[in-house]
């Protein structure tokens, strides 16, 4: 009878540990997936170079403070200087939605406000991200 | 007049030296800018998979052999997957016109010239280019 129910409790604790971590095994894979973005800004003419000032020093701070933010790379069209560009790598959503709640962001969006004409956000797959080390 | 014909001969030399050297020093800053590309791809949705091999296939080997390809990313979009983007990252013109020259590159432009619908490449410059380590 001892034996039974030692096994019994071995058992129970199994099932206890299997249930408990294969949920979280799940929900880790779903959110280690790195996060890929595009965001398509145009940007008020008159406010040009403030703007281009308060986004480079968000990203500089952004890649260098946080864990997650893998890439910010932030161009502008020559032909139409007021269409910005900016294609964005996260490790994962978590650390996306980290990045939106750090104070540098809440300080470029607060900054920048009334210099965005318009925000597009696009959802991209990445086919092929190859960079060499730091640029 | 020894000590006259000896500083002329100094004046003269110096003279050369800075007619030679600073139109070289000013090419030199011009071609070193690195030069940042946007390629906009609309691809034939029945070679989409094919496609994205060989862009990927592409992207890597540019990056891992060649010194001036700095950065190659390429997505494409969940909502119109046909619809692809590629920031392009390249030491400066001249490395971008190696590349137009490689065996991968042709090989690249040759497997899918019949697999893109249209192609607009639009000549941007960089606001903030951040990214980690090699991801």
């Amino acid at each position: 009878m001892e034996i039974k129910r030692v096994g019994f409790s071995i058992l129970l604790f199994l099932c206890i540990v299997m249930l408990t971590t294969i949920p979280n095994i799940h929900a880790s894979a779903q959110t280690k997936k790195p996060m890929v973005r595009m965001a398509k800004i145009v940007i008020d003419p008159n406010q040009l170079e403030a703007y281009k000032a308060a986004l480079k020093k968000g990203i500089e701070t952004a890649v260098r403070v946080e864990p997650g933010v893998l890439t910010l790379f932030a161009v502008y069209e020559k032909d139409h200087p007021t269409h910005v560009t900016v294609l964005e790598v996260y490790a994962d959503e978590a650390a996306y939605q980290a990045h939106l709640q750090t104070p540098h962001f809440k300080k470029y969006k607060d900054t920048t406000k009334d210099m965005v004409k318009s925000l597009e956000l696009i959802d991209v797959a990445p086919i092929g991200l190859e960079t060499k080390a730091k640029s």
